[in-house]
C-alpha cells in the first residue's frame, strides 16, 4: 500500500537534551491533561514547537474539536505535586527527548512522552528481552521461565517483565541478580499485585521499575494494554512462556510484532490449553523455543543490526504550519461523516476524501481533543459513541 | 548445484500393465538376489530391460566388480515358493510397473520393486498420511492420536503406520474404520510385535498390511530404516506425534522430506524429553499441528497440486546400450580410488573424475553387485570395508 503522507521520527528525538525544570514541568502537565495521549502529545509538539505553547493552544483547538465545557489543562500546581512525590518516593521523571530515555522505547510509534523509574536507569539501555506469560502457569512453566531468565541474564541480557503472579514473578526473580526490569500498570509507588510487594521493593533497589501513570494510580483493567506496549517497545524481543487464547500476553505479542520487535514462544502439548496461544504464535512465525540459548542465538544477530522499523505506521508529521481557518471549518463535517466506532486507518481516511493530509490531521487532532474520536493501534481513529 | 547426469522417471513406470506370472517371478528373483537393492534393480531393468535378461547379466557383472565367489542369483524354485506362501496366505504381489502400485510410493527415489500385501489393496492410492511417534508414549499424546487419526480418517484420509507399540498402535486402532495400512518390518505373516497379533489381524481383515521382506523373514534393527522410507513413501505427509532424539520416527521424517512430503509435527513442552524431536522439527520448518483439523487444512491444498519432485536426486537413468568394456576396465582402479567409507554423492564423483556419467553408473553397479559398495540416501555410495 501506498503511504499518502510521510511519516518521520519524532522532531525532538534529534536532539537529545536534558529538559529544563520549566519543559519538563510543561512536558508533564500537556500529557497529563484531558484527551492527550502519546501521539496526540506528539502532533501538539510538532505543530506548536513546546509544550508550554501547546498548553496554551489546547483549549481553543478542543472547542474546534466540538468541545462543549471546557478541556481540563493539568494545572502546573497538580504536575509539580507529582514531580515532588516521585522525588520523595526515590524517583526520577525521564522525557522522551532526554538521552537517558530508553532508546528502544523510542522508536515505537507511540513512546510514552515522560516515564517515572526508581532504581538502576542505566539497565533500560542495554539489550533487554521482555518476557510475559499466564498468572496462573504450570510449574513446569515458571521452572523454565526461571531457566531461561537466568540462563539470558548471564549473557548481560536485562529481562523486563509486569511484576504480575506467575511467569511475570520467575522472570523478575531469576533475573534480580543480572538486572530486571518490571513496568507496572498504576503509579510507581503502588504496590501490585499485593503478594509482589516485596519483590517491588527488592527490584526498587536492585533493578528499575518504571511507570506510565501518575504517582498512586491505581491500575485498572484499562491501563494493561497501554503497560504492554512498553514491555515489548524497552526490548529486542518478547518471550511467552505460556498464554490461552485471548491473553494478555498474546496483547503483548502483537505489539512486538506492530514495533518490529522479535516473538519468541515456548510450545507445549495441545492439550495443555495454556500452550494453545504460544503454539499459535509459533504457527504464525514465531522462533519456538525450548531453552535460553535458543534465545541468545537469536539475539546475538538482532544486536548486531539496528532494530527494525515498526510494522506499524509511525507518526504522521505534524508541520508547524497552521492549516487555514477557513479550510478547517469547511472539511470538518466532511470528516465527521467519514469516521464511524469501527476504527479506520488515517492513510485510508487521506485516500477516501482527497483533503489535505495536513488539515484531515489537525482536524482528527481537534476531535481527539473534545474527546469525540479515539486513537487505536496501526494509526486508526474510531468515532467515541 | 547443477546436475552432470539426467535423471528420469522409471521407465518402466510409463506404460503400466499387469506382469505376466513368468514376469513377476523374474522381478522377484532380481530383487532377492544377492546385493541387489532398488535402486541396482530399476538400473538393472534400464540396462537390460527385463528382469529375465538382468538375471543372465548378474554373474558377469558381479565378476567384472571383483568378485571372487560367484553371486548368488534367487532360484526360480525359491521365488515360486515365496509366491505360492504369499498366495496360500491370502496376500498379493504387486510390482512397481503395475497399475494398483502405490502412485506415491513409485515416485520415490527407491521404491521397492515388489511389495506384498493382504488387504485392502485399494486402500494404497488413495490420500494417505502416515502417523509416526515413540513407542513410550505419554498417555496424553496416545490419546491425542487417537483424536487426530479418528478426525483424519473421517475426512477420507488413510493412516499409514507401523504397528508398533505406541503411537503406531493408536493410529491404527483409530482409523479402523475410515481405513489404516500398516507397514511391516519383517514378512508378511510375521507377527510383530506380539502384543498387536490381534491387532495385525485386524488390519488384513479391515485394512491393508504391507512388507517389503519375503515372507517369514523376522524382523531385525536394519529393516526399520527400510521400512521406514516405504511409511513415508506412501503418504502426502508424514505426522510426528512425539519423538526423543535420534528416534526413529525422525528417521521417517528426514526420509519423508528426501521424498519431498509434508512433515507436521505435535509440539510439546521442553520439559518433556519426548517432545524434543517434534518441537525440533517445528524449528526446521515441519507443519505444527495441534488437531485433525490442522492437517486436513494442509492437505487440501496438497491434494489439490501433483507430488513435489523429491529432494534427493531421482534415479540415474542407465542407458541400454553398455559402455566400451575396455573403457571399463580402464576407469575401473581409478573410480575404486576416489571412493572411502564415507558415502560421496554420485554426481561429486562424476564431476571429481571427469568420466563420462554412463562408465560410472556402470563401474558403481558392478561393485555393489559384487558386495563391495553400498548406497546411501542421497543418491551416495560408499565402500564396504
Amino acid at each position: 500500500m501506498t503511504r499518502l503522507i510521510d511519516f518521520c521520527h519524532l522532531p525532538q528525538m534529534e536532539q537529545q537534551r536534558e529538559l529544563s525544570p520549566e519543559e519538563r514541568l510543561a512536558w508533564l502537565r500537556l500529557i497529563r491533561s484531558e484527551n492527550v495521549g502519546p501521539i496526540t502529545f506528539f502532533q501538539l509538539l510538532g505543530r506548536f514547537g513546546t509544550a508550554s505553547k501547546a498548553l496554551e493552544a489546547l483549549p481553543d483547538l478542543a472547542r474546534k474539536g466540538g468541545r462543549k465545557k471546557p478541556i481540563r489543562v493539568c494545572p502546573a500546581g497538580e504536575a509539580s505535586r507529582e514531580m515532588e512525590a516521585l522525588l520523595a518516593f526515590g524517583g526520577r521523571m525521564i522525557a522522551a527527548s532526554e538521552p537517558d530515555y530508553p532508546k528502544a522505547l523510542s522508536m515505537i510509534a507511540d513512546p510514552p512522552p515522560v516515564i517515572s523509574l526508581r532504581g538502576h536507569a542505566h539497565l533500560l539501555n542495554r539489550d533487554i528481552l521482555a518476557i510475559v506469560g499466564a498468572r496462573n502457569a504450570s510449574a513446569v512453566a515458571l521452572r523454565l521461565t526461571g531457566q531461561i531468565a537466568g540462563g539470558i541474564s548471564r549473557e548481560n541480557i536485562i529481562v523486563a517483565s509486569g511484576l504480575a503472579r506467575g511467569i511475570d514473578t520467575s522472570a523478575h526473580r531469576a533475573s534480580l541478580e543480572g538486572g530486571t526490569i518490571a513496568v507496572v500498570g498504576g503509579g510507581l509507588d503502588y504496590p501490585y499485585p499485593r503478594e509482589n510487594e516485596a519483590l517491588q521493593e527488592e527490584i526498587y533497589e536492585r533493578g528499575c521499575v518504571i511507570a506510565e501513570q501518575p504517582m498512586g494510580t491505581v491500575p485498572q483493567a484499562r491501563h494493561f494494554p497501554r503497560r504492554n506496549r512498553i514491555i515489548s517497545g524497552l526490548a529486542l524481543g518478547v518471550l511467552v512462556m505460556e498464554a490461552s487464547p485471548r491473553s494478555g500476553s498474546l496483547i503483548t505479542a502483537r505489539m512486538a510484532l506492530e514495533q518490529g520487535r522479535e516473538v519468541f514462544a515456548v510450545p507445549g502439548s495441545p492439550m495443555d490449553p495454556r500452550a494453545k496461544g504460544t503454539n499459535n504464535l509459533i504457527r504464525n512465525g514465531a522462533t519456538l523455543v525450548e531453552e535460553a540459548a535458543d534465545i541468545i542465538d537469536a539475539l546475538e544477530s538482532i544486536r548486531r543490526r539496528p532494530l527494525k522499523e515498526p510494522d506499524q505506521p509511525r507518526l504522521p508529521f505534524l508541520d508547524p504550519v497552521q492549516p487555514d481557518e477557513q479550510e478547517l471549518d469547511r472539511l470538518r463535517p466532511d470528516i465527521i461523516t467519514y469516521l464511524s466506532p469501527t476504527p479506520v486507518e488515517i492513510d485510508e481516511l487521506i485516500r477516501l476524501t482527497g483533503h489535505p493530509a495536513a488539515t484531515i490531521l489537525t482536524i482528527l487532532l481537534e476531535l481527539e481533543l473534545a474527546g469525540r474520536i479515539e486513537r487505536h493501534f496501526g494509526n486508526r481513529v474510531s468515532i467515541v459513541e
